[in-house]
């Protein structure tokens, strides 16, 4: 983990810092706001900071009355509404202006907060953050990405969203803000930058890609030319490139294969092993194919730090989410890929 | 597995039938010709063919003289060359006017051989076959597709091959031809078809699908809708299309992921299991995310039979191909892609 090299970390400044302030999203979520609350509090236990829920003011006190908050650093902000996944984003912003998602969005527009954490609809993350925080220079939309298989847990998918038409100029900008990402967040020096294509000649793949592949030659990235499918687990490259749409197909192909696996390999292994030895492995099979929904990643390329989980997530991701939420603003990502 | 209700399928006639005559390109496939002679040789000896192998006469040859062929129907038909991932497959063709796979479709033409199984460049065999054979009405390009998941193993994804930028009234046609596949290969009733999206919404996906969902709302299929990545293992669709772009990345993801899950899974089962146990079940494991590698697929669109494999079969894989090819005669599958 690096972040020696930024002045403007705030791990490594010399005198002590105040608390990183989380907003959390409390009504985001399938379990929200109980599973969300709970977890928020958890993370209150491995880090010192702040925490900001903002959500329907009574249901929130309501979860927070079941934890001992003696000594720990929680307000609630109050919101009214959420916006849901099936709501037009655009839409539910007009009708829904104090909702959780924009409110919470606000606290870090305004300085209130360092981080917001979302484990509502994406969609609406997305489109309340680059209303409101605006959009980084040269960026159109904003795209999520990171590494989504813990079988190559250093390698960085980008994009994971709902980029789902991209111009090489967008693939070229996904292939910039991962490459910070995997530099400033995983280590990685000089990442390996690959198009994700059928083929590893520059003329393979389909027109976009194909016309993606000389831009990417002449940028100042540490381009190594196209990958394929089965080189995510062949560390042919630490930053691999597509357009949202192949990219929200491989990680929910790769959660439903995870899931799968666990019933087909519980046939498999029950001649050799205990009940209770086999929830232990596939606990671990199922992490290692559910990367993101243990972490959450960031919300690429508006003008704040915002952290989306996954929709499902129980407590231990939500501490997931926030854990990574204040990595992120301990590392100083954001100025990192504003340069 | 149905063909009874097909009055020209060759496996419900009532007098005996002459030998399903299999076309084999010798020197197609990493390990040609001896893993491919081998396997076919080993297809002798479970099924009632006469058996082509197409290739370099004395190499050809070479191979046979290490099996005892006493009885058997085998027939070396020479040829010149072979065409290579890396050529341009419509320039090999006038290059190599005797390659092994041009030789071997054209058996297929003249009506010499009913079937011709190809482990060589998938490329070279899409471009042959549809320059020999011809494609059948409405279509332009043969796609590749077939079960590919053992999880899901009577779940169609079309196409898997190299057609990578594709408009809506081609993604209908690998629809249509999947749906009969799926019908009289796989005996699915009634095939439910589907779009791979990224949600189950008409409004969601990139511009290919949503413009694709009303045409194929308005076909004869049976159409269910968009699916996404999960569905694969949700039963939710028994044929799901995609471009060649979507279905290349994931099939070969797939098998990326089954032979890293094998190391992964080596770590956490070792102290369950024996390394012979462990190798049991690493080896049902690998065939369930390389189930094309395990019986090959049929080249859809063409006017003829042809079965393409793995480039990287071995013996068995070989012989899984030409089991196929044998299937697909006694079902008079062609006949019914063609109505």
């Amino acid at each position: 983990m690096q972040s020696a090299d930024n002045p403007s970390s705030r791990s490594e400044a010399s005198k002590p810092q105040p608390p990183i302030r989380v907003a959390v999203d409390a009504m985001g979520g399938d379990y929200a706001p109980g599973e969300t609350v709970k977890g928020a509090v958890a993370a209150l236990d491995t880090h010192d900071i702040e925490l900001l829920l903002v959500g329907d003011a009574g249901a929130v006190e309501g979860e927070l009355d079941k934890y001992d908050l003696e000594g720990k650093a929680v307000k609630v902000v109050g919101s009214v509404g959420k916006i849901s996944d099936d709501e037009h984003p655009m839409h539910a912003f007009r009708q829904k202006p104090e909702a959780s998602i924009i409110v919470g969005t606000k606290l870090v527009k305004t300085g209130q907060a360092d981080v917001l954490v979302s484990l509502g609809s994406t969609g609406a993350s997305m489109a309340t953050a680059a209303l409101v925080l605006g959009m980084m220079d040269g960026l159109e939309r904003p795209c999520i990405g990171g590494p989504f298989l813990g079988l190559a847990p250093r390698t960085v998918l980008m994009d994971l969203g709902s980029n789902v038409d991209c111009r090489p100029s967008q693939l070229l900008n996904f292939a910039a803000l991962g490459s910070v990402f995997a530099h400033r967040f995983l280590g990685t020096e000089n990442p390996r930058v690959a198009l994700l294509s059928v083929g590893s000649e520059k003329s393979k793949g389909n027109r976009q890609v194909q016309d993606s592949y000389q831009l990417f030659e002449e940028s100042h990235l540490n381009f190594v030319g196209n990958v394929e499918g089965m080189d995510f687990f062949n560390d042919r490259a630490d930053v691999i490139v597509c357009d949202g749409f192949v990219g929200n197909i491989l990680i929910k192909f790769t959660e439903g294969m995870g899931t799968a696996l666990g019933g087909y390999l519980g046939r498999l292994l029950s001649p050799y092993m205990s009940d209770e030895q086999m929830r232990g492995v596939f606990n671990e099979l199922w992490q290692t194919t559910n990367l993101p929904r243990t972490m959450g990643g960031p919300l690429f390329g508006v003008n704040g730090a915002v952290i989306v989980g996954h929709g499902s997530s129980r407590a231990d991701e939500v501490a997931g989410a926030i854990n990574t939420a204040v990595r992120y603003v301990e590392m100083g990502l954001l100025d990192s890929m504003r340069e």
